[in-house]
């Protein structure tokens, strides 16, 4: 919890947005342990999680992880030029997944302020954009930001739809409550 | 598309950040659009949506609607301190939430940036909170920010899992992408 003398906002704030992201990280592997201790309680195979789909033409549960802490990963890659690590794509277990999740936290907690310095007008691309780019800034708020929620929604979602006893303080998190 | 040598990132970023909850509502407002096509073309009442869960112990999708519409206006009104308008939160067909959407998009087009002043260490409370507030970066980071994703991915996600015809291109709309 912040003092509520300091404030934690400054210019450019993508520290404390990828710290945002970190933190749903964080909540998000709270959720497969309790999708763990769920398939545990009711005698299934916890491996059944990473092929939920919310639609038959959407990514599933395993997918829709990797997604989310990659998109946390290759954000902060982007915008601070810091190289990511690497992730095969071959998890078959919410343990592996969960590793994914604490292998993403960590290189996220590896940031200062520094790094991303000059962030906002950095030019950012990926292959499937065929040679064109996006400024940082718009590529913070128009592309990592939807999308890293919209992925780990889609974690959640499933799991609470899948019976995984949920609720909204654990996908938010403690919150920076001050009394008065 | 914004010119490259204009990046409209600012210190405090809030204005840009409610630009991107105004473009995901006018996204949303398509995929309600979406969603009564696809009840015309099967031929059945559109009115069903409005009671869809993923859960039964999550709010129906009309719910999901409205705090979605909520959180964008209520976030604007308590970082900047202007009256936000009243909602009777009783819509009863895909129309007036519709409706909704284009109240609370017209409501945030009506700031600038200088409405954003001091909103970092603006105090904000809700009755819920019981006399407990957070500092308006802290409030914005991690409840607003997380909520309003939280609430339109589950109305996208419940639109998908019942057969509209949506991609994350719709999700996240046009992109400021740039030749080289």
């Amino acid at each position: 919890m912040s003092s509520p003398e300091t404030s934690t906002f400054r210019d450019p704030m993508y520290l404390e947005l990828f710290g945002q992201f970190k933190k749903t990280l964080t909540q998000l592997d709270k959720w497969l342990e309790a999708a763990a201790a769920h398939a545990a309680a009711k005698g299934f195979d916890p491996a059944v999680y990473l092929t939920l789909r919310l639609a038959p033409d959407q990514f599933p549960f395993v997918r829709q992880v990797q997604i989310a802490c990659d998109t946390a990963k290759l954000g902060a890659s982007r915008l601070s030029g810091k190289d990511a690590p690497k992730h095969a794509d071959d998890e078959q277990s919410l343990e592996a997944l969960r590793a994914r999740v604490t292998s993403t936290v960590a290189y996220l907690e590896s940031f200062s302020a520094a790094d991303f310095e000059g962030a906002a007008t950095r030019r950012v691309t990926q292959p499937r954009w065929e040679g064109k780019y996006m400024l940082g800034a718009d590529y913070f708020r128009e592309h990592a930001l939807p999308n890293f929620y919209f992925h780990t929604t889609h974690v959640y979602a499933l799991l609470r739809h899948n019976g995984v006893n949920l609720g909204k303080k654990d996908f938010l998190g403690t919150l920076s409550m001050h009394q008065p």
